[in-house]
């Protein structure tokens, strides 16, 4: 007799194949197909079972594959001879410890949050049509894997406008695009190399601590004056690199004047070493022109140079870029092109003829206005309603301030006053590597996603909460 | 007399203050108008020079923002003595030796390259109007930042497919969707952590050993027989850690046999570590079905299961994903959502809408014959152009196999001979963490973005080089 009995059922949507292949599995695994046993010919199961060879071929073939079979030659197949405790192996369930009954965020009624742009002013129908546009064009270079480095085309745009608007001196051969500033602050680590130490500014921007961390970097923080980063500080720290954000201090927002800028440059040229500027929002300056970068303002071949589309145009596509000096292109060439380009090239496509048909300097200039507006509007809002009792840093740029709040409140009460009337408002604590309490906290206020209403019936409610 | 007397031209396309702005600064730096020296009023010089005083007033707000000019309380605005072998700072132009003139690669005839897939079966029209569609959705959901884990709808459909397919076990929670595989791997270092030793397959896939490696983990590559990763050898190892790519080995091709799957969750279970099962083309096998996932057969506590799109769907779109455990996943909740999601988030809408509306079953349905029918050509013509001279190895699934090419060549010669006749093979060398030359080395023949006649013709024109 058989010791293969499976009821194979025709009219279901499993294939015959699949039905035997799984009974026969199983009964392994429950024992009662033991193992050393031998199976049945093709033939005669196919006769016995009244289906094809082919079927029991099919389901033989899958067994053998997965394992749970073997052939040896010239005598058949026979079962193969795991252990039995293994087989068995427990199933766990897979246990989550996230609260599903954790307490969502409330609903807020106005969110400073400093992360957010202004999307009703973004150009939807002209990105709609260019995006429309790059799906209808050559299907193999948008499908197909395009240039660890970024598009060609894209990249040159991107040294144009840099050229032009901020005054960075570099060619698209020295351009790598990627998925966000954290993921080319990753690549920069392995290309600048993790053994020397890091400065950033302290207070600086978070995120940029976290991934030097996160990659084994030694990170020291660096104090930070009335014009940005102290470069006495930096001389007595062992740092060879340094992270800076100097047209505009994050979250400080004040500008690096041009001799701290070229102090910085010496202590750079004397250490040998490199200066990352992160340029995050400097497109939005609300008095005279943008400050120009300190990339093309020294011995480039010590500055590495960042922006990102995520504040300027929309943060959803996730374009950000570097610029690297000759010596760490060359290095970038020679092995760096292993890790793969990280945004989609249907994006860059699109981005790159958004540029090119001059849709993002119109895009940047509607956009200066509308964020000079609220900015307005936010710096007499705060006049109006809370007078003496406030000091605000950082008013000349980007999109954000902060507000120095003189009532007496700790950072964490005046976000839980605000919270209590359903205002969301950020704190500047974890921006410094070790906060130790001030006189009078700081408040950071993002206006980039909220209209003028809200701005000032915002800093009216926060009045309510904090000064009343 | 007045030191400052700027030639401003209201003609010309830059703004007056602009104009003015520029002619200061340039004076400074090159010395005629020295430090400390007062710039005139305001008013004087908007008389001196017949424009407005806003303009000036501009213009000087500008050099005092960047530093060049100060304000000195009721004195008025004085140049900055900035030092001066500091200001000539020496420009160099930036060196880039990449070489210009370096040879490009030449147009080859065929490229059997295993990273390429067949992009004339891509579903293009149907992936264009659903992009369309997602461009038409809400908008603010498809402009502003979007969960650092990915969608939440893609994710769940992304769950659905590996529970029916690749038998995972796994809930949307436990997915962390990210902009390619080694973008993910990046992430998996932090999480896991890099202190131990991570084993790697030898040979195996090389990107894989470049990012432990550049994430300053120690590799240790453990032999692969027959089976797959050599348990024994594993066990003498010290790590904790293992990299492996059971359902079809790369570049090997073998299956992981149900015994050995066994064994390797048992060293798992015993050092409290962890089995990262890259899943890469397993959705192409070309007898039975699919070998089922590692993950969910065992205790999923131990295995992590990563996933992409870029073999089975299209490689341009950036979407890879990682099916994490519960400690794991519990781990980056806590911290490292501090990392952006770097994919684009119209893109996982579309793929959300693209497998919810059934076209990614179909897809791979389709994909699966048609591969199957390119490999079953591959194979028929390596039989009959190349016969006993070759062994084929890998044959039973994926998008390459490899071949061992008996004709006392080396890897170079073979590959050197293919590029005379403008055909393009790869090196499987790569691939080991070091090579040592085999008796007959063995070529990996990518066969997914060539069509049928390419295939057959590369055959018969590589026994020409090779075996004439």
């Amino acid at each position: 007799m058989f010791e293969i009995m499976p009821i194979l059922d025709s009219n279901k949507n499993t294939p015959l194949y699949v039905q035997l292949y799984e009974y026969i599995k199983q009964e392994i695994q429950k024992g009662t197909i033991k193992p050393e046993m031998k199976l049945p010919s093709k033939r005669k199961l196919a006769n016995y079972l009244g289906i094809s060879q082919n079927t029991i071929q099919t389901a033989y073939e899958q067994l053998c594959a997965e394992g749970y079979v073997e052939s040896k030659p010239r005598k058949g197949l026979f079962v193969t001879n795991i252990d039995d405790d293994l087989l068995h192996y427990p199933i766990h369930e897979t246990k989550l410890n996230i609260d599903k009954d954790k307490k969502r965020d409330p609903e807020y009624i106005i969110d400073f949050n400093s992360g957010k742009v202004d999307l009703d002013y973004f150009p939807y129908s002209i990105w709609r049509k260019i995006t429309i546009k790059s799906l209808f064009s050559d299907q193999s270079s948008i499908l197909s894997l395009g240039e660890a480095q970024g598009e060609k085309c894209l990249r040159e745009e991107i040294s144009k406008y840099l050229f032009q608007s901020r005054g960075v001196r570099c060619s698209a051969e020295q351009i790598v695009i990627g998925s966000g500033t954290q993921f080319l602050l990753i690549l920069l680590c392995m290309l600048i190399g993790k053994e020397c130490s890091y400065a950033i500014e302290n207070p600086g921007f978070h995120r940029a601590r976290y991934i030097f961390k996160d990659q084994g970097i030694d990170v020291q923080p660096i104090s930070v004056d009335e014009d940005g980063i102290c470069i006495d500080e930096l001389r007595k720290s062992s740092a060879k690199v340094v992270y800076v954000t100097p047209s505009h201090q994050f979250p400080n927002g004040m500008v690096m004047p041009i001799s701290r800028r070229i102090d910085l440059l010496k202590w750079c040229e004397e250490k040998a070493g490199y200066i990352i500027e992160d340029d995050y929002d400097s497109e939005f300056r609300y008095k005279g022109k943008p400050i120009p970068s300190l990339q093309g303002l020294g011995n480039s071949e010590n500055v590495i140079y960042m922006g990102t589309f995520s504040k300027s145009l929309i943060p959803s596509i996730r374009i950000s870029y570097v610029v690297l000096p000759s010596t760490l292109i060359n290095k970038y060439q020679e092995y760096y092109k292993v890790y793969k380009q990280t945004v989609s090239r249907l994006h860059q496509d699109t981005l790159y003829r958004f540029m090119e048909e001059g849709h993002w300097s119109r895009h940047l200039n509607k956009m200066r206005t509308v964020y000079r507006k609220k900015h307005k509007i936010l710096l007499s809002s705060i006049n109006k309603y809370m007078g003496e009792k406030v000091d605000i840093i950082g008013e000349n740029a980007g999109l954000h301030i902060l507000l120095k709040v003189k009532n007496g409140m700790s950072e964490e009460e005046l976000i839980k006053t605000a919270f209590d009337i359903k205002i969301k408002v950020y704190p500047t604590s974890i921006y410094y590597d070790k906060y130790e309490d001030a006189e009078y906290p700081s408040i950071i206020l993002g206006f980039g996603g909220l209209n003028e209403i809200q701005i000032e019936e915002g800093i009216n409610m926060l009045k309510n909460a904090w000064l009343i």
